[in-house]
């Protein structure tokens, strides 16, 4: 399982008490987040950048003023700094720092700062090896790439070509990042965060419980008065990919202590949800079930039909998954459920290929196949076409095998999943895997 | 392959042209788009909405000037009304129109307006009905659904109970839509877009082309001056999950032909960039290789090692895809390498997992087994573990074996991606399907 966010460890300070979450003083400071680019404005690309840093920040205990998206044109984004500038300490800008002549954020950041650009030797020399490691020459539109406001400082990026950079306008600070989601994040943890931590002042502790087989009101109606917006902590939840994060905030001041008001609480939610809550933090599904397997010293095998590959590509998310998943079959035609593991032909024909029986010769032939302890097969219609009065689509079958002493035994569950193709076969996916996580802790 | 998107056959109208995009007059009319809900602001949900009005608004020749989004305060919203209303025509405004305390859209639009909020008799008679329809009784709290600012319009709410409302502010048109997506796309077309349709001028053709193996630069790069940011159509780029999109827009007035021009760009950035397209509009790298796989009446199998059945996954998102993807094997361990798709022990222990011999042995086997004319095989190092000085992390083999009268040919590249583990696995599954494209074209 992933350790819980802990910027304070992250950085090398030394006020993180605990595993219940991170822990920072701020003062109140001001924040404006900006998005930059015409895929936004055209609404080619939806906005997830601002959500993040908005809910990084919020951890931080600062809540931003507003987000501005703004198109890829020089007035446009200088306006939006100059606006920004005006009503914050903080302006966190993403995007419009690429190599192309749509990319304005150097320009408008100079602009506005009455500077001109310059050009920074070790980051065009950085760029420069990239092509170089690749084999390709730097084409000269990345030139661009290194260069920032004269007066601003250069914000190193570790997973990418193009720094970042900050200038200040005013008494506000205006932080540009890239858009790619990727090394925005790295960059805010990196060079953000430690300005979002100058001069803290309250003390915000928070925890995610990740919950799966419950809907979002199923689990409010748990958590009745725990949920009250007066609490502190604070418990809400939200819902994404069919599982629900229920989320606790607690704010302190920095005399109290908060940490016991936040385990009470935690244990309380932990209580009312109980086995739905399969992870922490950012743990994901294949990861919890991965620890318990290699806790039990335990293999697993996989046969997918409907999924077509997306549970054993889950599995294989997690690094080091090669110690207790050996492999599996995708057994899309029904020749292949027959030749490859071992499905009879006239059971498929007399049972349907989506079938208990189906399912639990899938679990069967993968686990004896590849000599594993733990095998789980899932078969199903995932739509949008292939669905009869009696088999819905969304109808999915799934079976668990588990080597004996002598034989197996399998266990098969139906499940009808709502949505559509891409939800259905996300959710038959992870609910195997819970399946094999609920088997696993009994064991 | 999806069609491209075209707004005319949609709302019924008859002014799409061909398969060179959406078509519509408009005038040029400035548009903004507001947010407003703490969940926004504090980032427990990802603002949607904001795409999907633009997206729609462009359809319609109006690229929207900012969105912004602001918290669930009194203050906060005021203020970006008044700005957003001295800055545009039309202010699209959604959230904030829900029964909690907490919602405020209705207070501030009246705040700003100087005028009282009235009850709507219809409107509370349509929330009362909904209640009993339920068998409850109102919450006295949801009576604020039906007020709205004087002098304003009530926007009927076909889905939902609360109306939304107009509100004009200067030569502003402010339009208050619910938050909930599927309330305000429905109110979105019956209230907004005929105001949007009130006296077109301009035309709008989009088109949008996918490109792969070209990082950004070089796209550019081979473009050239076809990028210049005064050129019309205009020709720009994004990039996500390693692949790169060329759009391409064009405005023209209603007496100008813009269709030969859309033609002329399009075919030009096609001569530039070549076989690097793969694809058109939304089409996926899956359904541009099951379509081809289709035309030809052949079938695929794969064998997967690194990208633990992501490739497998790819492929059976595109609905129907049984009618080509056989199936495949997850050969994760050595072992399900060697007893199942026949790649010698001796040859992995000599030769390594992850090597051309492998790669080679494993498509052979896969096609034989499967009895498929193509079959895919990807063995790798994703990491973060596993490289070595020779063989770095990042090193993916990639095989194709092709069924012929006696035997099969099979074709083998090694690849070194960057990245982490998630992209070097999603660019190897990407790359493979791009291998079988370009060799299903030339089939």
């Amino acid at each position: 399982m992933s350790p819980i966010f802990c910027p304070g460890n992250r950085a090398g300070e030394n006020f993180c008490l605990d595993i219940y979450g991170s822990m920072i003083y701020t003062r109140a400071m001001k924040a404006i987040i900006l998005s930059i680019g015409d895929e936004l404005i055209l609404g080619q690309t939806v906005d997830t950048n601002s959500a993040w840093l908005s809910a990084r920040l919020v951890e931080s205990g600062i809540v931003p003023e507003y987000h501005q998206t703004v198109p890829d044109e020089l007035v446009a984004i200088v306006e939006a700094f100059k606006a920004a500038s005006t009503g914050a300490d903080l302006v966190i800008a993403t995007g419009g720092l690429g190599p192309t002549a749509d990319d304005l954020t150097r320009q408008a950041m100079a602009a506005l700062a009455g500077a001109k650009l310059i050009l920074h030797g070790p980051s065009l020399k950085k760029i420069e090896r990239f092509f170089r490691k690749i084999g390709r020459k730097m084409p000269a539109g990345n030139r661009i790439q290194a260069m920032i406001p004269e007066g601003g400082m250069v914000l190193y990026n570790p997973v990418g070509t193009a720094p970042g950079f900050c200038c200040s306008v005013g008494k506000a600070k205006i932080m540009a990042l890239p858009g790619v989601p990727k090394e925005m994040k790295v960059m805010f943890d990196r060079h953000v965060l430690p300005v979002v931590k100058a001069g803290n002042r309250r003390r915000v502790l928070t925890q995610r419980l990740n919950v799966f087989g419950l809907g979002e009101s199923m689990v409010a109606a748990k958590l009745g008065k725990m949920m009250a917006r007066d609490r502190n902590p604070l418990v809400g939840t939200t819902v994404s990919g069919g599982i629900v994060s229920v989320r606790i905030r607690g704010e302190f001041e920095k005399n109290k202590k908060g940490i016991p008001e936040m385990r009470k609480t935690v244990a309380e939610v932990r209580r009312l949800l109980g086995d739905y809550i399969f992870s922490e933090a950012d743990a994901s599904f294949a990861e919890v079930v991965g620890e318990l397997l290699l806790a039990r010293n335990r293999t697993l095998a996989t046969a997918e039909s409907c999924t077509g590959g997306m549970l054993g590509s889950m599995i294989t998310e997690v690094p080091g998954s090669s110690r207790y998943y050996l492999g599996g079959w995708v057994v899309y035609s029904n020749q292949m459920k027959t030749q490859n593991i071992s499905v009879p032909g006239d059971m498929i024909r007399r049972e349907g290929a989506v079938s208990a029986e189906v399912a639990r010769k899938m679990a069967e032939g993968a686990l004896m196949k590849a000599k594993a302890d733990y095998a789980l097969a899932i078969t199903g219609i995932a739509g949008p076409k292939g669905g009869t009065r009696k088999k819905k689509v969304g109808t999915v079958w799934i079976a668990l095998a588990e080597k004996k002493t002598a034989g197996c035994a399998v266990y098969a569950e139906k499940f009808l999943f709502p949505g559509d193709r891409a939800m259905i076969r996300d959710r038959a996916a992870k609910m195997a895997l819970n399946i094999l996580r609920l088997r696993l802790m009994r064991n």
